[in-house]
Protein backbone atom coordinates (compact mmCIF):
# COMPACT_ATOMS: atom_id res chain seq x y z
CA UNK A 1 0.00 0.00 0.00
CA UNK A 2 1.11 3.72 -0.93
CA UNK A 3 1.86 5.89 2.15
CA UNK A 4 -1.24 8.66 2.29
CA UNK A 5 0.44 11.47 -0.22
CA UNK A 6 -0.77 14.66 2.91
CA UNK A 7 2.01 12.85 4.94
CA UNK A 8 5.19 13.84 2.44
CA UNK A 9 7.24 16.52 3.83
CA UNK A 10 10.29 18.13 2.36
CA UNK A 11 13.65 18.34 3.94
CA UNK A 12 14.59 22.05 2.11
CA UNK A 13 18.54 20.55 1.88
CA UNK A 14 16.94 18.48 -0.94
CA UNK A 15 16.91 21.59 -2.83
CA UNK A 16 19.19 23.85 -0.69
CA UNK A 17 21.58 24.86 -4.32
CA UNK A 18 18.68 26.23 -5.75
CA UNK A 19 16.04 28.42 -3.49
CA UNK A 20 15.97 30.03 -0.19
CA UNK A 21 13.96 29.15 2.09
CA UNK A 22 11.25 31.52 1.08
CA UNK A 23 11.15 29.74 -2.28
CA UNK A 24 10.96 26.55 -1.04
CA UNK A 25 8.38 27.33 1.64
CA UNK A 26 5.99 28.58 -2.16
CA UNK A 27 7.60 25.28 -3.88
CA UNK A 28 6.11 23.27 -1.09
CA UNK A 29 2.40 25.41 -1.11
CA UNK A 30 2.87 24.82 -5.07
CA UNK A 31 3.20 21.27 -4.87
CA UNK A 32 0.57 20.69 -2.27
CA UNK A 33 3.39 19.32 -0.19
CA UNK A 34 1.98 19.96 3.57
CA UNK A 35 5.57 19.44 5.52
CA UNK A 36 8.72 21.35 5.65
CA UNK A 37 11.87 20.75 7.45
CA UNK A 38 14.45 23.85 6.94
CA UNK A 39 17.68 23.88 7.82
CA UNK A 40 18.89 27.10 10.48
CA UNK A 41 21.26 28.82 7.73
CA UNK A 42 18.40 29.03 5.22
CA UNK A 43 16.52 30.51 7.92
CA UNK A 44 18.41 33.14 9.47
CA UNK A 45 18.66 34.27 5.98
CA UNK A 46 15.16 34.30 6.02
CA UNK A 47 14.67 35.67 9.58
CA UNK A 48 12.54 33.77 11.93
CA UNK A 49 9.52 35.24 12.54
CA UNK A 50 9.12 35.88 8.72
CA UNK A 51 9.41 32.42 7.90
CA UNK A 52 7.31 31.30 10.97
CA UNK A 53 4.67 33.43 8.95
CA UNK A 54 5.17 32.12 5.47
CA UNK A 55 4.91 28.87 6.68
CA UNK A 56 1.65 29.09 8.76
CA UNK A 57 -0.02 31.01 5.86
CA UNK A 58 0.40 28.48 3.56
CA UNK A 59 -0.51 25.72 6.40
CA UNK A 60 2.32 24.13 6.83
CA UNK A 61 4.10 21.61 9.10
CA UNK A 62 7.18 22.07 10.43
CA UNK A 63 8.47 18.24 10.85
CA UNK A 64 11.89 19.09 12.00
CA UNK A 65 14.32 21.61 12.45
CA UNK A 66 17.53 20.80 11.37
CA UNK A 67 20.01 20.92 12.86
CA UNK A 68 21.35 21.78 16.64
CA UNK A 69 23.86 19.51 18.14
CA UNK A 70 27.65 19.32 17.38
CA UNK A 71 28.61 19.38 20.49
CA UNK A 72 31.81 19.43 20.46
CA UNK A 73 31.79 23.37 19.38
CA UNK A 74 32.87 25.80 21.11
CA UNK A 75 29.69 27.98 21.30
CA UNK A 76 27.23 24.60 21.30
CA UNK A 77 25.55 25.28 24.78
CA UNK A 78 23.95 29.16 23.24
CA UNK A 79 23.67 27.68 19.30
CA UNK A 80 21.70 25.06 20.73
CA UNK A 81 19.21 27.31 23.03
CA UNK A 82 18.85 29.46 19.82
CA UNK A 83 17.69 26.43 17.74
CA UNK A 84 15.20 25.38 20.57
CA UNK A 85 13.87 28.86 20.40
CA UNK A 86 13.89 28.78 16.47
CA UNK A 87 12.01 25.29 16.87
CA UNK A 88 9.69 27.08 19.44
CA UNK A 89 8.85 29.82 17.17
CA UNK A 90 8.13 27.54 13.84
CA UNK A 91 6.01 25.58 15.91
CA UNK A 92 8.56 22.55 14.61
CA UNK A 93 7.74 18.70 16.01
CA UNK A 94 10.78 18.34 16.85
CA UNK A 95 15.04 20.07 16.87
CA UNK A 96 16.53 17.24 14.88
CA UNK A 97 20.44 16.75 16.33
CA UNK A 98 23.35 15.73 14.79
CA UNK A 99 25.95 16.06 17.55
CA UNK A 100 28.75 16.02 16.40
CA UNK A 101 32.35 13.81 15.80
CA UNK A 102 35.40 13.90 17.06
CA UNK A 103 37.13 17.30 18.28
CA UNK A 104 40.05 18.39 16.11
CA UNK A 105 43.23 16.15 16.84
CA UNK A 106 41.76 13.55 18.88
CA UNK A 107 40.81 9.89 18.34
CA UNK A 108 39.39 9.46 21.52
CA UNK A 109 35.38 8.08 20.32
CA UNK A 110 34.48 6.91 23.63
CA UNK A 111 35.54 10.08 25.08
CA UNK A 112 33.09 12.09 22.38
CA UNK A 113 30.26 9.96 22.76
CA UNK A 114 30.49 11.09 26.75
CA UNK A 115 30.55 14.26 26.24
CA UNK A 116 27.44 14.58 23.47
CA UNK A 117 25.44 12.58 26.04
CA UNK A 118 26.73 15.11 28.76
CA UNK A 119 25.74 18.19 26.38
CA UNK A 120 22.42 16.73 25.65
CA UNK A 121 21.50 16.30 29.32
CA UNK A 122 22.20 19.78 29.66
CA UNK A 123 19.99 21.37 27.11
CA UNK A 124 17.08 18.73 27.40
CA UNK A 125 15.10 20.37 29.97
CA UNK A 126 15.45 23.61 28.18
CA UNK A 127 14.17 22.00 25.09
CA UNK A 128 11.07 20.31 27.47
CA UNK A 129 9.99 23.81 28.68
CA UNK A 130 9.94 24.76 25.42
CA UNK A 131 8.00 21.43 24.56
CA UNK A 132 10.53 21.01 21.66
CA UNK A 133 10.90 17.44 21.41
CA UNK A 134 14.96 16.56 20.79
CA UNK A 135 15.82 13.92 18.12
CA UNK A 136 18.93 12.63 17.69
CA UNK A 137 19.83 11.27 14.43
CA UNK A 138 22.21 8.57 14.14
CA UNK A 139 24.53 9.17 11.08
CA UNK A 140 25.82 6.18 8.77
CA UNK A 141 29.24 4.92 10.87
CA UNK A 142 30.72 6.31 7.63
CA UNK A 143 30.41 10.04 8.89
CA UNK A 144 31.40 9.23 12.76
CA UNK A 145 34.82 11.07 12.58
CA UNK A 146 33.45 14.18 10.97
CA UNK A 147 29.71 14.88 11.89
CA UNK A 148 28.40 12.55 14.38
CA UNK A 149 29.58 9.79 17.18
CA UNK A 150 26.07 8.76 17.43
CA UNK A 151 26.30 5.87 14.71
CA UNK A 152 23.39 3.86 15.09
CA UNK A 153 19.61 3.62 16.70
CA UNK A 154 20.30 0.77 19.47
CA UNK A 155 23.32 3.43 20.53
CA UNK A 156 20.75 6.18 20.35
CA UNK A 157 18.07 4.54 22.00
CA UNK A 158 21.28 3.80 24.94
CA UNK A 159 20.99 7.30 25.16
CA UNK A 160 17.21 8.12 25.55
CA UNK A 161 16.99 5.37 27.84
CA UNK A 162 19.53 7.40 30.07
CA UNK A 163 18.29 10.88 29.57
CA UNK A 164 14.88 10.23 30.08
CA UNK A 165 11.77 12.15 28.53
CA UNK A 166 11.60 14.78 26.22
CA UNK A 167 14.55 12.92 23.68
CA UNK A 168 14.04 10.57 20.53
CA UNK A 169 15.35 9.85 17.62
CA UNK A 170 14.86 10.97 13.64
CA UNK A 171 15.04 7.78 11.78
CA UNK A 172 16.62 8.30 8.42
CA UNK A 173 16.76 5.88 5.73
CA UNK A 174 20.17 6.87 4.23
CA UNK A 175 22.04 6.10 7.97
CA UNK A 176 20.24 3.14 9.42
CA UNK A 177 19.18 1.02 6.52
CA UNK A 178 22.30 -1.37 6.49
CA UNK A 179 21.64 -2.19 10.51
CA UNK A 180 20.91 -5.83 11.05
CA UNK A 181 19.16 -4.87 14.45
CA UNK A 182 17.07 -2.22 12.71
CA UNK A 183 13.58 -3.96 12.91
CA UNK A 184 13.99 -4.75 16.33
CA UNK A 185 15.47 -1.21 17.63
CA UNK A 186 12.64 0.67 15.71
CA UNK A 187 10.68 -1.89 17.91
CA UNK A 188 12.39 -0.31 20.68
CA UNK A 189 12.09 2.66 20.04
CA UNK A 190 8.40 3.09 19.53
CA UNK A 191 5.85 5.73 18.49
CA UNK A 192 6.63 7.41 21.43
CA UNK A 193 10.21 7.97 20.46
CA UNK A 194 10.22 8.39 16.77
CA UNK A 195 10.28 11.34 16.28
CA UNK A 196 10.85 12.16 12.40
CA UNK A 197 11.35 9.42 9.96
CA UNK A 198 13.72 10.41 7.26
CA UNK A 199 13.59 9.13 3.35
CA UNK A 200 15.79 8.65 0.47
CA UNK A 201 18.04 5.95 -1.04
CA UNK A 202 21.32 4.25 -1.20
CA UNK A 203 22.88 4.59 -4.77
CA UNK A 204 24.91 1.88 -5.76
CA UNK A 205 27.73 3.59 -6.61
CA UNK A 206 28.33 6.12 -3.95
CA UNK A 207 30.78 8.43 -5.18
CA UNK A 208 30.91 10.78 -2.38
CA UNK A 209 30.30 9.98 1.46
CA UNK A 210 28.27 12.66 2.39
CA UNK A 211 26.76 14.58 -0.88
CA UNK A 212 25.72 11.15 -3.02
CA UNK A 213 22.19 10.57 -1.80
CA UNK A 214 19.88 9.24 -4.24
CA UNK A 215 16.14 9.76 -4.79
CA UNK A 216 13.64 7.05 -3.49
CA UNK A 217 13.62 4.31 -6.09
CA UNK A 218 16.82 5.02 -7.70
CA UNK A 219 18.82 2.75 -5.11
CA UNK A 220 18.92 -0.19 -2.62
CA UNK A 221 17.04 0.39 0.28
CA UNK A 222 13.63 -1.62 1.06
CA UNK A 223 11.96 1.61 1.51
CA UNK A 224 8.89 -0.03 1.56
CA UNK A 225 10.09 -2.75 4.31
CA UNK A 226 11.54 0.16 7.01
CA UNK A 227 8.21 1.82 6.20
CA UNK A 228 6.24 -1.03 7.52
CA UNK A 229 8.76 -1.73 10.86
CA UNK A 230 8.18 2.16 11.46
CA UNK A 231 4.77 2.04 11.01
CA UNK A 232 4.37 -0.69 12.85
CA UNK A 233 6.18 0.64 15.72
CA UNK A 234 3.00 3.02 15.62
CA UNK A 235 4.62 6.21 14.06
CA UNK A 236 2.30 7.94 11.90
CA UNK A 237 3.84 11.43 11.37
CA UNK A 238 5.75 12.53 7.84
CA UNK A 239 7.65 11.21 5.79
CA UNK A 240 10.43 13.58 5.50
CA UNK A 241 12.56 13.67 1.79
CA UNK A 242 16.29 14.76 2.61
CA UNK A 243 18.41 14.10 -0.47
CA UNK A 244 22.08 15.61 -0.71
CA UNK A 245 22.88 15.29 -3.97
CA UNK A 246 25.92 17.76 -5.43
CA UNK A 247 26.06 15.62 -8.80
CA UNK A 248 22.71 15.26 -9.69
CA UNK A 249 19.36 16.85 -7.57
CA UNK A 250 20.84 19.69 -6.63
CA UNK A 251 21.67 20.69 -10.07
CA UNK A 252 18.32 20.31 -11.81
CA UNK A 253 15.11 22.28 -11.71
CA UNK A 254 13.93 22.71 -8.38
CA UNK A 255 10.04 22.41 -9.27
CA UNK A 256 11.34 18.96 -11.62
CA UNK A 257 12.54 17.74 -7.80
CA UNK A 258 9.52 18.28 -6.15
CA UNK A 259 7.52 16.47 -8.80
CA UNK A 260 10.20 13.94 -8.55
CA UNK A 261 9.86 13.41 -4.63
CA UNK A 262 6.03 13.46 -4.89
CA UNK A 263 5.68 10.63 -7.22
CA UNK A 264 8.19 8.37 -6.12
CA UNK A 265 7.07 9.11 -2.85
CA UNK A 266 4.03 7.18 -3.69
CA UNK A 267 5.63 4.79 -6.01
CA UNK A 268 8.59 3.84 -4.13
CA UNK A 269 8.89 4.64 -0.77
CA UNK B 1 54.07 -0.38 24.41
CA UNK B 2 55.26 -1.23 21.30
CA UNK B 3 53.85 -4.43 19.52
CA UNK B 4 56.38 -7.10 18.89
CA UNK B 5 57.67 -6.57 16.13
CA UNK B 6 58.07 -10.01 15.01
CA UNK B 7 54.10 -9.78 14.83
CA UNK B 8 54.02 -7.38 12.05
CA UNK B 9 52.61 -9.23 8.53
CA UNK B 10 51.91 -7.90 5.26
CA UNK B 11 48.38 -7.75 3.13
CA UNK B 12 49.71 -7.85 -0.05
CA UNK B 13 46.87 -5.44 -1.01
CA UNK B 14 48.50 -3.09 0.11
CA UNK B 15 51.21 -3.00 -2.89
CA UNK B 16 49.35 -4.77 -4.99
CA UNK B 17 49.63 -2.37 -7.75
CA UNK B 18 53.40 -2.22 -7.54
CA UNK B 19 54.16 -6.06 -6.84
CA UNK B 20 53.99 -9.64 -8.01
CA UNK B 21 53.11 -11.72 -5.04
CA UNK B 22 56.81 -13.18 -6.19
CA UNK B 23 58.10 -9.59 -5.23
CA UNK B 24 55.58 -9.27 -2.44
CA UNK B 25 57.17 -12.04 -0.52
CA UNK B 26 60.62 -11.15 -1.24
CA UNK B 27 60.39 -7.74 -0.26
CA UNK B 28 58.61 -9.73 3.18
CA UNK B 29 62.12 -11.12 3.48
CA UNK B 30 64.06 -8.18 2.54
CA UNK B 31 62.48 -6.18 5.05
CA UNK B 32 62.04 -8.87 8.06
CA UNK B 33 58.21 -8.67 7.82
CA UNK B 34 57.45 -12.65 9.02
CA UNK B 35 53.99 -12.91 8.07
CA UNK B 36 52.01 -12.65 4.89
CA UNK B 37 48.26 -12.30 3.83
CA UNK B 38 48.17 -13.18 -0.24
CA UNK B 39 44.87 -12.62 -2.63
CA UNK B 40 44.04 -15.25 -4.61
CA UNK B 41 44.42 -13.01 -8.25
CA UNK B 42 48.37 -12.50 -7.43
CA UNK B 43 48.43 -16.17 -6.20
CA UNK B 44 47.03 -17.71 -9.38
CA UNK B 45 49.67 -15.86 -10.73
CA UNK B 46 51.85 -17.34 -9.64
CA UNK B 47 50.90 -20.64 -9.07
CA UNK B 48 49.45 -22.23 -5.66
CA UNK B 49 52.96 -24.61 -5.33
CA UNK B 50 55.22 -22.05 -6.39
CA UNK B 51 53.89 -19.39 -3.60
CA UNK B 52 53.77 -21.91 -1.29
CA UNK B 53 57.34 -23.13 -1.67
CA UNK B 54 58.76 -19.09 -1.90
CA UNK B 55 56.40 -18.44 1.60
CA UNK B 56 58.49 -21.15 3.11
CA UNK B 57 61.48 -20.99 1.66
CA UNK B 58 61.34 -17.42 3.00
CA UNK B 59 60.21 -18.99 6.58
CA UNK B 60 56.72 -16.57 6.24
CA UNK B 61 53.60 -17.31 8.32
CA UNK B 62 50.42 -17.01 6.49
CA UNK B 63 48.67 -14.76 8.44
CA UNK B 64 45.24 -15.42 6.18
CA UNK B 65 43.95 -15.87 2.92
CA UNK B 66 42.05 -13.40 0.86
CA UNK B 67 40.00 -14.23 0.16
CA UNK B 68 36.51 -16.95 0.28
CA UNK B 69 32.77 -15.97 -0.08
CA UNK B 70 30.76 -13.78 -2.32
CA UNK B 71 28.34 -15.84 -1.98
CA UNK B 72 26.04 -14.55 -4.50
CA UNK B 73 28.26 -15.00 -7.20
CA UNK B 74 27.45 -17.94 -9.32
CA UNK B 75 30.34 -20.40 -8.89
CA UNK B 76 30.46 -19.61 -5.16
CA UNK B 77 30.51 -23.62 -4.09
CA UNK B 78 33.75 -24.36 -6.53
CA UNK B 79 35.23 -20.88 -5.85
CA UNK B 80 35.47 -21.43 -1.97
CA UNK B 81 36.57 -25.20 -2.28
CA UNK B 82 39.50 -24.13 -4.24
CA UNK B 83 40.01 -20.96 -1.59
CA UNK B 84 40.17 -24.22 1.23
CA UNK B 85 41.88 -26.11 -1.14
CA UNK B 86 44.73 -22.99 -1.37
CA UNK B 87 44.80 -21.92 2.10
CA UNK B 88 45.21 -25.35 2.92
CA UNK B 89 48.58 -25.78 0.32
CA UNK B 90 49.92 -22.24 1.63
CA UNK B 91 49.45 -23.29 5.28
CA UNK B 92 46.98 -19.85 5.65
CA UNK B 93 46.39 -19.70 9.55
CA UNK B 94 42.91 -18.61 8.13
CA UNK B 95 40.63 -18.32 5.06
CA UNK B 96 39.51 -14.55 5.33
CA UNK B 97 35.17 -14.84 3.96
CA UNK B 98 34.14 -11.43 2.21
CA UNK B 99 30.72 -12.54 2.40
CA UNK B 100 29.09 -10.38 -0.64
CA UNK B 101 26.70 -7.71 -0.63
CA UNK B 102 23.01 -7.93 -2.42
CA UNK B 103 22.45 -9.97 -5.49
CA UNK B 104 22.01 -7.85 -9.02
CA UNK B 105 18.82 -5.95 -8.63
CA UNK B 106 17.93 -7.36 -5.51
CA UNK B 107 17.11 -4.76 -2.58
CA UNK B 108 16.59 -7.94 0.15
CA UNK B 109 19.54 -7.32 2.84
CA UNK B 110 18.06 -9.62 4.86
CA UNK B 111 17.47 -12.49 2.62
CA UNK B 112 20.87 -11.94 1.49
CA UNK B 113 22.25 -12.30 5.18
CA UNK B 114 20.37 -15.50 5.13
CA UNK B 115 22.28 -16.72 2.01
CA UNK B 116 25.71 -16.15 2.78
CA UNK B 117 25.03 -17.59 6.34
CA UNK B 118 23.46 -20.65 4.38
CA UNK B 119 26.19 -20.87 2.27
CA UNK B 120 29.10 -20.83 5.21
CA UNK B 121 27.27 -23.95 6.50
CA UNK B 122 27.88 -25.69 3.42
CA UNK B 123 31.44 -25.15 3.05
CA UNK B 124 32.24 -25.09 6.58
CA UNK B 125 32.66 -28.72 7.27
CA UNK B 126 34.90 -29.21 4.35
CA UNK B 127 37.09 -26.31 6.11
CA UNK B 128 37.37 -27.75 8.95
CA UNK B 129 38.56 -31.45 7.40
CA UNK B 130 41.22 -29.13 5.76
CA UNK B 131 42.08 -27.57 9.14
CA UNK B 132 41.32 -24.35 8.09
CA UNK B 133 39.54 -21.72 10.29
CA UNK B 134 37.02 -19.67 8.45
CA UNK B 135 37.40 -15.74 9.39
CA UNK B 136 34.49 -14.02 8.56
CA UNK B 137 35.24 -10.42 7.90
CA UNK B 138 32.67 -7.92 8.79
CA UNK B 139 32.73 -4.70 6.38
CA UNK B 140 32.28 -1.54 6.98
CA UNK B 141 28.26 -0.72 6.86
CA UNK B 142 29.02 1.64 3.45
CA UNK B 143 30.17 -1.47 1.84
CA UNK B 144 27.20 -3.55 2.77
CA UNK B 145 25.48 -3.18 -0.72
CA UNK B 146 28.11 -4.05 -3.39
CA UNK B 147 30.55 -6.14 -0.68
CA UNK B 148 29.64 -7.60 2.32
CA UNK B 149 26.36 -7.75 4.40
CA UNK B 150 27.44 -8.93 7.06
CA UNK B 151 28.62 -5.27 8.89
CA UNK B 152 28.82 -5.69 12.66
CA UNK B 153 31.56 -8.14 14.90
CA UNK B 154 27.76 -8.51 17.08
CA UNK B 155 26.35 -10.15 13.38
CA UNK B 156 29.14 -11.88 12.57
CA UNK B 157 29.63 -13.57 16.01
CA UNK B 158 25.89 -14.15 16.14
CA UNK B 159 26.36 -16.19 12.68
CA UNK B 160 29.62 -17.99 14.55
CA UNK B 161 27.33 -19.07 17.60
CA UNK B 162 24.88 -20.44 14.92
CA UNK B 163 27.79 -22.72 12.64
CA UNK B 164 29.32 -23.67 15.51
CA UNK B 165 33.58 -24.78 15.40
CA UNK B 166 35.67 -23.88 12.64
CA UNK B 167 34.58 -20.56 12.30
CA UNK B 168 35.55 -16.82 13.82
CA UNK B 169 36.30 -13.29 12.79
CA UNK B 170 38.98 -11.16 11.33
CA UNK B 171 38.72 -8.11 12.80
CA UNK B 172 39.62 -5.28 10.63
CA UNK B 173 39.78 -1.71 12.54
CA UNK B 174 38.87 -0.02 9.37
CA UNK B 175 35.37 -1.70 9.41
CA UNK B 176 34.79 -1.62 12.73
CA UNK B 177 36.48 1.11 14.72
CA UNK B 178 33.27 2.83 14.71
CA UNK B 179 31.27 0.77 16.59
CA UNK B 180 29.90 1.55 19.93
CA UNK B 181 30.08 -2.11 20.97
CA UNK B 182 33.11 -2.76 19.12
CA UNK B 183 35.06 -3.75 22.99
CA UNK B 184 31.86 -5.83 24.30
CA UNK B 185 32.01 -7.80 21.00
CA UNK B 186 35.59 -8.24 20.81
CA UNK B 187 35.24 -9.51 24.32
CA UNK B 188 32.61 -11.99 23.44
CA UNK B 189 34.82 -13.42 20.74
CA UNK B 190 37.72 -14.18 22.50
CA UNK B 191 40.93 -15.74 21.87
CA UNK B 192 39.30 -18.83 19.77
CA UNK B 193 37.64 -16.89 17.49
CA UNK B 194 39.52 -13.66 16.66
CA UNK B 195 41.32 -15.02 13.86
CA UNK B 196 42.95 -12.32 12.59
CA UNK B 197 43.50 -8.76 13.54
CA UNK B 198 44.22 -6.49 10.33
CA UNK B 199 45.11 -2.57 10.91
CA UNK B 200 45.10 0.58 8.71
CA UNK B 201 43.80 3.81 9.51
CA UNK B 202 40.35 6.07 9.00
CA UNK B 203 41.36 9.50 6.83
CA UNK B 204 39.90 12.45 7.50
CA UNK B 205 38.31 13.74 4.75
CA UNK B 206 37.88 9.72 3.15
CA UNK B 207 37.48 10.58 -0.73
CA UNK B 208 36.67 7.24 -1.79
CA UNK B 209 34.48 3.87 -0.29
CA UNK B 210 36.57 1.61 -1.14
CA UNK B 211 40.48 2.95 -1.42
CA UNK B 212 41.53 5.71 0.54
CA UNK B 213 42.98 3.41 3.45
CA UNK B 214 45.05 5.42 5.47
CA UNK B 215 48.28 4.20 6.81
CA UNK B 216 49.00 3.62 10.73
CA UNK B 217 48.88 7.09 12.65
CA UNK B 218 47.46 9.40 9.46
CA UNK B 219 44.01 8.70 10.65
CA UNK B 220 41.82 9.22 13.87
CA UNK B 221 41.82 4.90 14.67
CA UNK B 222 42.51 4.80 18.19
CA UNK B 223 44.61 1.59 17.52
CA UNK B 224 46.80 1.14 20.68
CA UNK B 225 43.03 1.24 22.39
CA UNK B 226 41.42 -1.66 20.20
CA UNK B 227 44.43 -3.15 19.87
CA UNK B 228 44.57 -3.46 23.96
CA UNK B 229 40.85 -4.96 23.74
CA UNK B 230 42.56 -8.00 21.17
CA UNK B 231 45.21 -8.79 23.18
CA UNK B 232 42.91 -8.66 26.14
CA UNK B 233 40.40 -10.99 24.49
CA UNK B 234 43.59 -13.28 24.74
CA UNK B 235 44.72 -12.51 20.77
CA UNK B 236 48.56 -12.94 20.44
CA UNK B 237 48.94 -13.66 16.37
CA UNK B 238 50.06 -10.83 14.16
CA UNK B 239 48.80 -7.50 12.92
CA UNK B 240 48.54 -7.90 9.39
CA UNK B 241 48.60 -4.41 7.41
CA UNK B 242 45.98 -3.73 4.75
CA UNK B 243 45.89 -0.59 3.03
CA UNK B 244 43.77 -0.06 -0.28
CA UNK B 245 44.83 3.19 -1.12
CA UNK B 246 44.11 4.73 -4.75
CA UNK B 247 45.49 8.22 -4.30
CA UNK B 248 48.66 7.63 -2.32
CA UNK B 249 50.09 4.42 -0.81
CA UNK B 250 49.91 2.73 -4.53
CA UNK B 251 51.31 5.53 -5.77
CA UNK B 252 54.69 4.78 -4.01
CA UNK B 253 57.93 2.88 -4.52
CA UNK B 254 56.81 -0.33 -2.46
CA UNK B 255 60.13 -0.66 -0.46
CA UNK B 256 58.61 2.67 1.02
CA UNK B 257 55.57 1.52 1.82
CA UNK B 258 57.06 -1.47 3.68
CA UNK B 259 59.22 0.66 6.01
CA UNK B 260 56.79 2.85 6.59
CA UNK B 261 54.84 0.14 8.06
CA UNK B 262 57.40 -1.12 9.93
CA UNK B 263 57.62 1.97 11.35
CA UNK B 264 54.35 2.88 11.75
CA UNK B 265 53.64 -0.50 12.94
CA UNK B 266 55.97 -0.07 15.98
CA UNK B 267 54.87 3.93 16.48
CA UNK B 268 51.09 4.27 15.90
CA UNK B 269 49.26 1.15 16.10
Amino acid sequence: MSPDPLLLSLNTATVRKQWTLAQAIEGCARHGIRGIAPWRDKLAEMGVKKAAKAIQANGLTVTGLCRGGFFIAKDWLDDNRRAIEEAHALRAQCLVLVVGGLPAGSKDLIGAREQVTDCMSKILPEARKAGIPLAIEPLHPMQAAERACINTLEQALDVCDALGDGIGVAVDVYHVWWDPKLEQQIRRAGKKRVLAYHICDWLVPTRDLLNDRGMMGDGVIDLARIRSWVEGAGYSGFHEVEIFSELDWWQRDPDEVLKTCKARFLKAS
